[in-house]
């Protein structure tokens, strides 16, 4: 039997994805920054901490109010639907012909279908959200579990790139440390997150190791040049 | 004549919000967790501009990157489509057919679209691609646009917090003003995000000063008890 395998991530790990490529990209270009501003290792764990907590809570809680307006729009908008097919049905039929029409469908077909659609009043509304509004209707429990991964992602990615800074006490071995240890985890991660969705996995692991590079660069050389180091 | 007024907020104005929105936050908490730890200005500057150099580059070319990850996805999946249905068109048949049982239409309707979807194969995999597979076709000229907007919007967002430090050389004075600066900010900002997406402005614009309040308090804190003062 003929079976399709076009590739899905599940949410978990796309919520992981998320936490952990900023998590391990940002706080290691701020360490890598201050390394070229201060020599002291202290100083670049009190700021990369401060940095990991900010963030953390920034992309954590920030998805889940996201997920919590999700929600809230899905509702609305099918309490409209409801209403529209009450108020307006022959425009709701209307709609759901212009959606076939699109594909090329005959007038007489689209007809048929608007017409057999309009029996089941639960079905219509949920096509209508779905096909004319593109929505899916969102899980609202998911809103906390996704809260916490993306969160959590967020923190263990980002304790990696500080991690070397906590043993080494002058900040420019330590970032030395800091971009190996960094650099092959990049590349891990690009490499099992290409893997998952489906893409050339070379290049997307090659693709997350560039952007923290330049970020960690950038924000190396920028430093140096403030600093006047 | 009914109109439907469905929100929908373009997707320019998507990407200056995913911009600012953290480039308001992170850095702001980021600024105040270092004041709790270090007197001087100086280094709040340096270690902020370096997240913000840092942040602005991950979001940046994240989003560049991931635009282009989508598109090479479609692209893929569009090809496969092609293939399918020259080549097990019985399968592809029974797709259609499902999509459409799902909505309770009769078997009879169904085999019908079948039918006459499949007498144009572009169409009918633009179906595919859409309603079974749930892809739209992505801009391809739009990554770099959006990267551009991203970054830019993230250092728009990531000055205003830091900018009282440059003027105010003793940090926990500097972070008095930041507080005043970026709450009002953040206010004005969940405001209008809040309108432009159709949710409610006053109940939006507090959750984003929430979120910005919590990340701020708690690098804050963290900075204090890992420095000890």
């Amino acid at each position: 039997m003929h079976k399709e395998k076009h590739v899905t991530s599940s949410e978990t790990i796309r919520d992981i994805v998320i936490g952990m490529s900023d998590g391990l990209t940002v706080p290691f270009a701020l360490a890598a920054g201050l390394s070229g501003a201060v020599s002291a290792s202290a100083l670049v764990v009190t700021a990369g901490i401060a940095e990991i907590v900010a963030g953390s809570i920034a992309m954590g809680l920030g998805g889940y109010l996201a997920g919590k307006t999700d929600v809230d729009h899905y509702r609305s908008e099918l309490k409209r639907e409801y209403e529209e097919v009450d108020r307006v049905p022959h425009q709701e039929n209307q709609e759901v012909k212009d959606v076939f029409a699109e594909f090329g469908l005959s007038e007489k077909l689209q007809q048929q279908i608007a017409d057999e659609m309009a029996k089941d009043k639960k079905k219509w509304v949920d096509f209508m959200m779905r096909y004319e509004l593109g929505l899916e209707e969102p899980n609202a429990n998911r809103a906390t579990k996704s809260a916490l991964t993306i969160g959590a992602s967020y923190i263990i990615g980002g304790i990696i790139p500080l991690s070397p800074y906590f043993f080494v006490h002058q900040a420019h071995i330590a970032l030395q440390y800091s971009c190996m240890v960094t650099l092959v985890c990049l590349f891990v991660f690009g490499w099992f997150k290409s893997k998952m969705t489906g893409q050339p996995p070379l290049a997307g692991a090659l693709k997350v190791v560039v952007i923290g590079t330049l970020a960690a660069g950038a924000a190396f050389a920028m430093s140096k040049l403030i600093s006047g180091h």
